[in-house]
């Protein structure tokens, strides 16, 4: 036992055991961008056997049509699902953001597949990205997920028995759980996600992330999820205070180096990562103990 | 010179004087909740007056229909800015947020009546309120402002010589700035409001105004916004931070002892706050020299 | 129930009641500089009682001889504990520190008269002071208390029943009482003092005051000590984090209007502070429960 | 440009390069504890290029005598630089800091070898550690470092040209560099190693270094130093943080698997831990340009 070991930010982590996440797919880049992106069940599920060998616990997905489009079909999920189980133990994830595309339609695929985990979008924002060279917003949209949103998703997921993974992307979405918790829809031990670096959200910087931090309850579990260039220097910054990460071809194409990297060459850099600060990749089985999914 | 006069929180805030800001009316409550709340320009102008005396050097204003309502004509807004002119020499800020009303409407009086002041509100995120009594959400709303939107109103008050005020309710708002300062629309030093406790943005702590309060260029001023009950505190602690810090009854009716009061009594409170720790409230004037308002 | 309420930094204290410890005499300063610092053990009692009048729960006292030196004899304490005892019910809090006062010397009043508490310094550092108009050092000490010796006092104190109150001038101080936790010298809920703003300690700031008070274990009670000019924006900071705080002579000479105050005024002045954001001062019973004196 | 080049908490450090120190020596351990501790000036010097090999810039030296015994021999010291000088262009450093040896001895061979830096201990502290296992202290000292001896030291460093590098163990020995600025002993930019995990100092976790940070001037450059097994955590915090680091045989032995390492290893395993943030190990030159040594 170590001052890090017992340092506060550690929360409902396990101080040794690392819960790396791989988000395999995304739903907005293409293989134009990075030839890597897996865009089938058949791929996705080789790269979650592939990222689960080379130490990720957790496999968070976004659904694709064979052309790469996003799709939200119930059908593609499950077969997703089982391609997934086939090939490997690793826990399934399934995004459940989009802008544009109805609240039902996203529940639907929940709670039919009824993944072990999904995505929660805890809050409304602005989701822009505006380039330095060209001196321009690259993109601009309002992301929305109001209370109401949220609840039916919280909903479906309680009924079928899906453990949600609370995105936050800024300081007031981690505090927006708290009517949740009370009003009865979320039941703790809450695992949440804090994204930093879309503009629109929190910054991010390491002081940012011990802030989000601090506002979690005593007994939450916590990754980071940091966005392209950013994500190693988050990562072992959020590994440092006993954080679990997520890397993988949604939030990020390269190793630190600048190479275009595979799913399964990203996990392999976050794990040589985990050991550098002596801790170690959990297996699926101890991230479901962690993650208090049963 | 002492500690806390040279602390970092400071920012571009004088650490003696106090721009204390008064919103004097606000959109959303009636007299049936407070009878004190002024509804026409002659009434709004006598609050401002008497505020000054109390020791605002701001008046921050929604106006309103005789009956009460919200309104966002133009003609209003210039009888406001003419009988508060004719009575006391308060800088006038001149609310531009609201739910549901075009922008090109809330832009238009802005650039018409050209006050001194504007709010900007700095980003989108949802705004509710959860009664732990009723144990249900009593509204919940998505409060939507993409940088498009903030971009028009921003060309608007840089044409009419109008100083924004940007209002952030999160720590991404605050953020926001950046590509716009970048991008050359908003022009430093800046003059930020940071809001705390509404549901959906960030809490009110201590902590988190800290948090708010790092986030902000060195020469930015500050004051902090605390929403209902939690407003005393959050001045205190603003004020020992070297913030101005801004009361009325659009954020609060209550004095620190429950007694429901007018505006020119909670501007008198604050000023007894402001002197408790050691400052003096700031004339408009010197306001004007602490925003950088020509 | 609020947020600020709520907050973190509430720790084991009452969000609602505040102890006000008066300290009125100290062991520096003179009749010379201040004619209304209290010598005698009945000057002291009368003071105690004044200040339980006006507010405090807590007397925190020095020993003088009547000619204004300071003491360690056990019976000049007895003196003053039973002069205050025959006045009123305010909680009695001995001091114990000094520079070049033997410990066994310190550690015997503490024992033979077992007032219900007694301050613990918790580390070494230097006691300096710096004047920037004379450019100069005015003093410059190592104020030494090593692991040993303020295992000595715990004894003591644990022996005769008074309760430590843990006198913290930087962060490193904090930290100190987990071995002393863990090896069953101290037995929770603690009692932290959080000092500022002395050269050689942690410098006097919000941002630091919060980051001493994210340092205290959940169940610890905590009060800040502020020393001259900066007291009472740290006294208003720390009422707002739901904090307790100290005021009186031994800390500082003046009103927040510069006037030279007796310790009665202080407390008075601490209390209307109180009051206004939105908290009530403790009894002395009140403030032996906060504070788990039995 | 990235959201973490820019961060605060860079400071004077350069975003890209990072300082890293090579701590060879140390005073306190033996080759009964790790046979790779150099002794000798000429196994010393190997050690240095070796590490500047294996990418440090700077290496900070404590003599020794043939023996392993601690000796602040002028001739000593001498013998190393020269040693040193003939291998390698790395930034040699040298030690100050003792228990028990008297402050004229400790200047002197700083003042007559001149290195390019010296380190400086800014403040007073225990200097303890405890046992778990054990329950008990293993040992407990006072470091004494008045604000007079500080002062030695400086004009003794100054008057060689010799850079300090301000030590600092507790919050509050950053703050005590003010006054020495203000009073002219100490000339910006400064150079801060901010030392972490020593029972008695600032406990060793991410958020207390955040906290370190936030209080250092903007220009100021900083490394962090990790004691024992937090050591490789604390550094991947620093490096995320845009920070400096130090490894070597003095601050610990391991590599993070546990396996005991020589120096040049313990380097190579902080270089690798650079570039996995994305950054690169500075050479000397580039060292001695980003802490501003002529
Ligand atoms: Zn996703
Ligand atoms: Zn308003
Ligand atoms: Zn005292
Ligand atoms: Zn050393």
């Amino acid at each position: 036992m170590t001052d890090m070991d017992d340092q506060e930010s550690v929360k409902g982590n396990d101080p040794e055991k690392v819960v790396i996440s791989a988000a395999l797919t995304g739903a907005l880049t293409t293989r134009d961008q990075c030839e890597h992106i897996p865009y089938t069940p058949e791929e996705i599920a080789e790269d979650a056997a592939a990222a689960r060998e080379a130490g990720a616990s957790v496999a968070h997905i976004h659904a694709r049509t064979p052309d790469g489009s996003p799709t939200f079909e119930t059908e593609t999920y499950e077969e997703i699902r089982e391609a997934v189980r086939e090939r490997t133990d690793i826990v399934v994830n399934f995004s459940t953001g989009a802008v544009g595309v109805p609240v039902e339609k996203r529940v639907a695929y929940v709670e039919e597949t009824a993944p072990e985990m999904a995505a929660l979008n805890m809050g409304s924002m602005n989701y822009a990205k505006y380039s330095e060279s060209r001196e321009e917003f690259v993109f601009d949209m309002v992301f929305e997920n109001s209370f109401s949103e949220i609840r039916e998703f919280v909903t479906a997921m309680n009924g079928a028995g899906v453990k949600p993974e609370l995105e936050c992307f800024d300081t007031g979405h981690i505090g927006n759980a708290r009517p949740l918790v009370e009003h009865g829809d979320l039941e703790p031990p809450l695992q949440f996600s804090l994204v930093m670096g879309v503009l629109g959200g929190i910054p991010a910087t390491v002081e940012n992330l011990a802030h989000q931090v601090r506002q979690l309850p005593d007994d939450a579990t916590w990754q980071v999820i940091g966005i392209s260039r950013d994500q190693w220097p988050l990562c072992a910054a959020a590994l440092s205070m006993g954080g679990n990460i997520r890397v993988g071809l949604e939030d990020n194409f390269y190793l630190p180096d600048g190479e275009m990297a595979t799913n399964a060459e990203l996990v392999e850099q976050a794990a040589d990562l985990v050991r550098t600060v002596g801790r170690t990749p959990a297996t699926p089985d101890e991230a479901r103990e962690i993650l208090s999914i049963d």
